[in-house]
Parts: structure tokens; sequence; C-alpha cells
């Protein structure tokens, strides 16, 4: 499968002028090789020179680790504590004659602290935009790795339901949150990836982080969570009520539902990103709610929790099968609160299916 | 006491020449506006320039709760997910002036995405690194950071004698490291920092993550974690015995000890960090396990789990009272398994007092 996606790689290098791609630990990197190596304060930087076994920079702490990862078919290029990594940097960029070459860079991903150090070693090498010269690397998944978001949907789906069968009320968001993060673990989760837990006038803020008050009776609660199997992400939010809400809380909530169906069906190969998005925010445009859907209707899902596709006003790149994203409108009032409902799709040849299987009908919880 | 800190920036920022710091979210965002703001695919830039209001760019979904974090001290430049951030560049430098000036950014949180943006509209800006031109901003630690660390450290504490009050044998690491888990959040952890549970051979990889190797009698079990109070980590290595184990491990486990030991009797005012290093170092090598601690003695332990000083040769930085850090030497042996010990300390005005309570002497476990 790896030497498979090098190939690949290869290929778009040679198709792109690019001389070498220097990644960061992270998502491309663990889709190249399988490596999962960690970003700290010591630099790690993975080198793909056409024509050239891959190399990796690294610190010698993390070398035994990587060695048994990446098997014999990687040079390493180590550098100890007390050293620094500064002469690593000099002895891969020779050894790869990087100097004057055209190397393609993860503008996301890499930091200052990496780039200086290569143009010290390279003053005459250019560094291109990975995101650019190679944009879509990942974008169309595989059977393995639909299977893997799967898994994780399951266990995250498994552990909302565990969550809201036990009471909640007066219980503080942070104190929700926690019990969802243990029925993930419970649930089989291999690794929790992230909880919001908003309830009542916080539900206005889309990325808040749990707080200490109290949720209650009559406030609508959004739990927005995944977990990760074999790195690959769940991304579902569901939104809940406690006991009887208000009308106006009541009609938010039907509009969400009603633009989420929207943008599930518009979704499907051959259709523009921002269709979706566009025919997701007409349904809250028309129900008055504009001003207040206030980010894009989804993105991609993969080993990065967001990536392309962009569903989002001005991205004309078409869908096409085996994209997953997802499709999450919301409504957020300041003062009032807030709803979103987001789906996990993959699309197929003549539409889309829906990962995510929990009910979308609002949901009275206690 | 964020005013003071931005004053406190702003004297550093005129004794060394620099216009304007530019920051990421993370820790010295935090430090100095108590602001904590996600890392995403969306930039998000805080900017000090000196005589001006403090500004951040941000995306429109994240404005609302800045706002609310920042107070009316900040202007904030925002930007749509359907405009993206390039025009909110242009104006936050065009309102600070920024181009031709000296802008320090972060060269280890900044990303390449950032500084070209930067780039682009500032084309006359010098960009230093803010780890050279203000490397101490957050080194010496008030009362209330070393507070935080002590509470942090005390759920941690408690959820590692909770863990091995049952039995493990038999569990994998993984396993462990979940309940673990749960542990901390049962000893009321407000946020677990990170886990590490390795045991037997895997035990000589000193950052290795928890594999679902089950664990067994006669291995020697090493737990590296962390939880986090208020932003602020604790950091603690204790390594078990499961039964009765060789003499090798039995050996190792004792000159890790002795080493820590030594450590902790260097670490005091005055003393230069590679001191430190060495004293510990010299147990080892001493004991012949020198080639086998293959990282430094320890680090400051703050906002950023790992930050100055680095307890490492040729860190010629000497303690001061107020600096915490760890001590954590380690021996690991391939295919024989490692031990290490680290201690969270705190330097005072004539010594050291240590923040962790954890017993040292080797613990045999079930």
């Amino acid at each position: 499968m790896f030497a498979k996606r090098l190939r690949r790689l290869a290929e778009r290098q040679g198709a792109a002028g690019i001389d070498c791609v220097a990644l960061m630990p992270g998502p491309n990197l663990r889709y190249l090789t399988g490596m999962t190596l960690p970003m700290s304060e010591r630099p790690i930087v993975a080198f793909f020179a056409l024509d050239r076994r891959p190399a990796v920079l690294l610190p010698t702490l993390e070398k035994g680790r990587a060695e048994g990862m990446a098997g014999d078919d990687v040079d390493f290029f180590s550098y100890a504590d007390e050293e620094g990594p500064d002469c690593a940097f000099a002895r891969v960029v020779e050894a790869l004659e990087l100097d004057g070459k055209r190397v393609s860079v993860e503008y996301r991903h890499m930091r200052v602290l990496e780039l200086r150090s290569l143009e010290v070693v390279a003053p005459r090498a250019r560094f291109a935009s990975m995101e650019e010269t190679f944009p879509e690397l990942r974008i169309i998944k595989d059977r393995h790795e639909v299977g893997a978001i799967c898994d994780a949907i399951a266990k995250t789906e498994q552990a909302l339901h565990a969550l809201i069968s036990r009471p909640l009320i007066g219980s503080t968001e942070r104190q929700i949150a926690n019990r969802l993060m243990q029925e993930m673990m419970k649930a089989g989760a291999e690794r929790v990836g992230f909880i919001i837990v908003v309830a009542g006038p916080n539900g206005a803020d889309p990325h808040a982080g749990p707080s200490g008050r109290p949720v209650q009776e009559g406030e609508l609660m959004t739990v927005d969570c995944g977990t990760v199997h074999d790195g690959y992400p769940s991304d579902i939010t569901r939104t809940f009520a406690f006991g009887e809400v208000n009308d106006e809380l009541r009609r938010i909530y039907e509009v969400v539902g009603r633009s989420n169906a929207a943008g599930r069906d518009a979704a499907r190969p051959g259709v523009a990103s921002q269709d979706v998005d566009r025919a997701a925010r007409k349904v809250i445009e028309d129900a008055g709610y504009g001003e207040y859907f206030i980010h894009r209707t989804g993105h991609g899902l993969g080993l990065e929790g967001h990536e392309p596709p962009y569903i989002v006003e001005g991205n004309e790149r078409r869908l096409e099968p085996g994209m997953v994203l997802t499709i999450e409108p919301g409504i957020y009032i300041p003062g009032v609160g807030g709803a979103r409902i987001e789906d996990d799709v993959v699309i197929t040849e003549d539409g889309l299916e829906c990962l995510t299987t929990f009910p979308r009908e609002l949901m009275v919880v206690s």
C-alpha cells in the first residue's frame, strides 16, 4: 500500500517539477509511509527526493522506533540532544543534493523553525507549497480508509447513545464532556479525538470549549465529537433538548435539520463543493437565519480532521466518488443558543452514502 | 496580571529593537493575554506592536469567544470562511504599519503558512525569532503558575496510586493507559495531558506509544504521564516491577534512582543547566550504562510541556529561583527494557523543592 502511494507521489513530483518533498510528522507522512512520529521542539523532517531512498532527519531518541516503523527502506540522519539538529540538516541536504532544487514543503505543518534550518543549509533551494503542488494527495479515500472512518463513527455513536441514556441536567458541560470521553473508551475507541459540549447560551459559539456551567431544563445542548481509529477520525454533531424548549429553539433546530438534509441531497459526483454549501445555506437564509450561519457547510475528513474538499462558497472543486466529507450546517444566535447537525458522508458513483447513523430528529433528554 | 506581563514584553521589545511581536495560538499568547485559541487550517495571529493596542487576526467563527476572553482591549481583524485570510492579513499589516518593521515571530509555532502570508503583505518586514529575541519570557514562574503545576501533579499522583492498586498483569499497555486516563478524570483532572505506558522490551524506547502487548510478570513498566491544570502540566515518570525482576533490571532501576537523586542534589540557583545533566549522567556512566542514557536529563515545565531551561550538555544557562524543571534520567537497553524516574522540581532561593511526592523506591505491583 505504501509503496504504491510513494510511486504515485513520485509520478506527480515528476509532472510538477518538484525535486523533493519534505514532510513533517503528520498526516502526509503517515499516509505515505505509515510512520507516526511526534511533533516537538526537536525537529523531524522526512525527505522524498526523486530517484532516492526516503531520508528522515530526527532526534536520536526517536530513531529506534522510526526504524521499527520504516524497515530498511529509509536512511536516517539523527542528532543527539546535546548537538542539536543543525549538522543533521546539513548532512541530509548534502546527501540528497537539495541546494538549488525545488522542494515542496507543507505550509500548514512545517514551522518557521524547520524552514529557516533548511534555508541556511540550502540557500538556493526554492520552497513550494505542498498544499498547492499536491493539493489532492489524499482526497480520494480507499476502502481501508472509509472502513477506518466507519469504525471511528461506530464507537462515537455508541458512546453518544450511552451518554444520553443517563440523566444530565445539572451536570456541567465539562462533566458531560468527561462522561462522554469515558463512554468512548468503554465503547472501545482507540483514541478520543475531540469533544465539544455547549448548552444554552454557550451553544451560540460553534467552537467553545466545555465550560463549568450546569446544563438546564429548557436548553439545547450541542455535542460535537469524534474518536480516531487507525489514524482516521469521526466527526459527528448532534443537538439535544433538555425537556421542553421554547418555540424559537425548536424552530432553529428544525431549520438546521432541513439544511442538513438539503446539503446531503445536493452532494453527489460532479457537483461543485460550493453548490453543496449553497444548497444547505439557502434553507437557513430562506428561514431568515442567514446571518447566524457563520461557518462553511463542511470539510473533507481523513487523516486530518479538516482537509479538502472544503464545502464553502468559492470552492469549485467537483465532488468525486471516494471523497469523504462532513455536512454540518448550524445556527448560532448570541444570547439565545445554537444548534448544529453534522453527518459524515462518502460520495459514491451515483450519489452519497451517509456513514453516520445516529437519529436526526430532535431528541428530548433529561 | 496580563497587563503587567504585556508591559514587561513592551519593555523588552523596546530594548531589543522589535517593533512588533506576532504570536500564534499557544503558550505565549495565553501567558500574555489569557486567550486560548485553536490552531487549525484557519490562521490566527495576534500582533503586539509597540504603542498600539493588541490586534488579533482570526476567522469570524472564533471572534465571539475571543472577544469574550479579551474584553475591549483588543482590535479584531476577522475573515469569513468564503473570503479566506488574505485580506485580513493586508488590513492588519496596514493598520499597524508593519511593512519594513522588525517583527518577532515564534519559529517553533508559526507555520510557513502564516509567515508567507505576512511576507506577501509586508515584503520589507524582517522576521526575527521570538525564541532568540525573547527566549526567557516565561522562564521564571510566579506563585500562581507553580500552584497550577502542583494541582496537576496532585491529580496525576492520585491517578497513579489508583492505577497500581488493581492487578495489571495480562492487560495490554494500551488498556493500562486507558485505565490511567480514567483514573485521571476520576481524580478530577481538568484535562489529560499525555500518557506513555511501556513494559518489557518496549521500555527500551523512551517515547513509544502504548502498544497492544500484554504486560507480564518479571517485567519493568515505565509510566510517563501528566494532567493539565489551568494550562499548566505535570510530567511524572515512575517505573514499576511486575513481581520479581531479574538482577539486570533491578540494577538498572537502582542506577537510575541514584542518577535522579544526583540531578536533584545538583540543581540549585547559580548552577549551570548542563551541570545538572552532568551530575545525573555521571552516575549512569560510572555504572557502565552511559551509552543507554540517550536523552537530556530534563527540561523546563510551564505552559509548554517542554520549554527552557533545557537540562542538557552545552546549556550554560544558570538556574534561578522560580524555574520549574524536570529531572528524568533513564536507561534504555534494546531487547532488554528500560527504566526512567522523573520528578518535577522548582528552584528556590537556597536549593530546590521537589513538587512530585510519589515514592521512588522500586514498587512491586501485580
